[in-house]
Formats: C-alpha cells, sequence, structure tokens
C-alpha cells in the first residue's frame, strides 16, 4: 500500500456492459487503504460503479525501468462505490485535482480487500 | 496503435473468477495489430484464456508525464487465445523476451476489435 500512495498515478479496472474497461487517473490513499478517485458522472467508470451495491473493480499502479527491466507493480481489488456525503465530496475536491481539464462531479472510493504485488529484480545470469 | 507499438510495456486485463485482474506485460505489435504476449501456463492469466473460445480483454499502455501532466494512453479490447502452432510459439519465443525470470510456456494473442485514446494536453489558464 506504501508503494501505491507513493504512486502519481494509477488505472483503474472495471467491467463495463461485460467488457473489461480500464482508464489511468490520479488517486489519494486515504488512512486506512481506502483509495479516492475523481471522475465524471457520464464516464464510463462513473456508471459502472453507479447503484445500489458497491461493484468489484482493480486499481494498479506500478513503477517498471524499462531499460534495467526492474520495478513493482501493486494491485489492489476491493469494492468501488460513490462517495455522496457533501462534506466528504468537499474535501476531496480540495485535496485532489485531477489531471483531465474536465468537471470532474463525481468521487469513487475503493475499500481495498486484496492487495498483491510483484517486484521485478535484475535477472540472475 | 503506433503509440502502443512504440511503448516497451502494457497492461493486461481481464476476468478471472468474475473478478477484474490486470497485470503488467512487456509486449510485441504484429503487422495487423496483433498484439502478443508471453506467460506463463499456470499465470492466472492463463488460466484465463484458455479453453475452446477466446476471451475478451483489454490491453493498455500509457505514457504520462506526472510532472507536467501531458502523456497519452491507449486501450486495445479484443478477443485473446492461446497460440498453439509450434512455428509461430518458437518464432515468438525468439522475438520476444519477458521481465520476469521465469519459465515462459504459453504465448497470447490479442486481436484488436476496439481501440480507443486519450491525450493529456497542457491545462488551459
Amino acid at each position: 500500500m506504501w508503494l501505491l500512495e507513493s504512486a502519481p498515478l494509477g488505472r483503474v479496472v472495471f467491467t463495463r456492459d461485460a467488457l473489461p474497461a480500464i482508464r489511468p487517473v490520479n488517486h489519494l490513499v486515504e488512512d486506512g487503504g481506502v483509495i479516492i478517485v475523481r471522475t465524471q458522472l457520464i464516464s464510463r467508470l462513473s456508471s459502472a460503479v453507479r447503484g445500489n451495491s458497491p461493484v468489484v473493480v482493480a486499481y494498479e499502479a506500478d513503477d517498471i525501468d524499462p531499460v534495467r527491466r526492474v520495478g513493482w507493480s501493486v494491485v489492489v481489488t476491493g469494492l468501488a462505490h460513490t462517495i455522496t456525503d457533501p462534506d466528504r465530496i468537499a474535501r476531496y475536491e480540495q485535496l485532489l485535482h485531477p489531471w483531465v481539464d474536465k468537471v470532474m462531479d463525481t468521487v469513487i472510493a475503493i475499500e481495498p480487500t486484496i492487495v498483491t504485488g510483484i517486484r521485478l529484480v535484475e535477472k540472475r545470469r
């Protein structure tokens, strides 16, 4: 989780119309490991998460050096839900600034259930 | 597709036991846009793809500068299947060298159906 926290961006993986979908986003990791991302209400991610019951998503971050071929990847699997509390929304809008120049009116929280990872090390000769 | 071809690695997104799964891999893009990755027979990816009918996966590559907040992301959605032809397997084993120091005995081809992408540009002031 601290590797993921240290990463400037990650990729949220979800199912949309029964198809695997992925998009890069920037994030905030709260105490307790909850991952916060901001998106648009009209986005595919929002429509996948919206609804009465939380949906399962994966969240991946990595830092891999393609020249030395070393690095790490962390994958968090957990339940995603839309945050509706206006105070929390206001707080995340202060803390987390999307990199996309669009109105990001939806805040999504991912609660980790499974955390896995790999580390690439220098190849043995 | 040429952006994806230029990327040293990508992330394959699939469904495993009804859960969204993702892992970083290096790839080769063939003429015609077929994406080739190598994996282990015992991997989650192999067991998701193995079988008589192809499965739908997504393949994502990106190059995003977290400081300037510019870059791109390409997502290919398509059918994945295991390659069984020994000549093709031998050829890919020559051309594509996994970065993970394990026996990678399975070759998977992803045939693109949908190609989408985003480009992050400097924010308007």
